[in-house]
């Protein structure tokens, strides 16, 4: 069965974000006044599984191996079958 | 009024994602077969705005100015009042 995954990964609570702070400073600049910037990237794919579970399981895998670092990511799996 | 906001940038259809392939290359490396990858970045800030118009205008301005490059990326916006 074909599924289409999503992964999200954003920074853990309390890790220095400069990729969010920077945007803050620069929309401060711009007279826009914005405040708790976040940023979280999404990374989707399709992905061939015998079952939910075994997809879900291979994307675990790949979250631990590749996608995040489990030291600073939190990361979230979406799964949807076809 | 203070809005939640959410945009989510990704590159238009049609235009090369270096990052989406070398995931998809450095999984195939770990023997994952995936498919289709994209890549979706998010921001995500609270605004002050007198209504949620107003709200939806001033982010609009600041993808235009800041957030995304409208040549190359979509963009889309969510906005929930608190």
């Amino acid at each position: 069965m074909n599924f289409s995954v999503e992964v999200k990964t954003s920074l853990k609570k309390g890790m220095l974000n400069p990729e969010a702070s920077t945007i803050e400073k620069a929309l401060a600049l711009l007279d826009y006044d914005v405040n708790n910037t976040q940023t979280i990237n999404i990374i989707k794919f399709d992905l061939d599984a015998e079952s939910r579970d075994e997809a879900y399981n291979q994307v675990d895998q790949m979250c631990q191996k590749l996608l995040c670092n489990p030291v600073i990511h939190d990361y979230e799996i979406d799964i949807c079958g076809e």
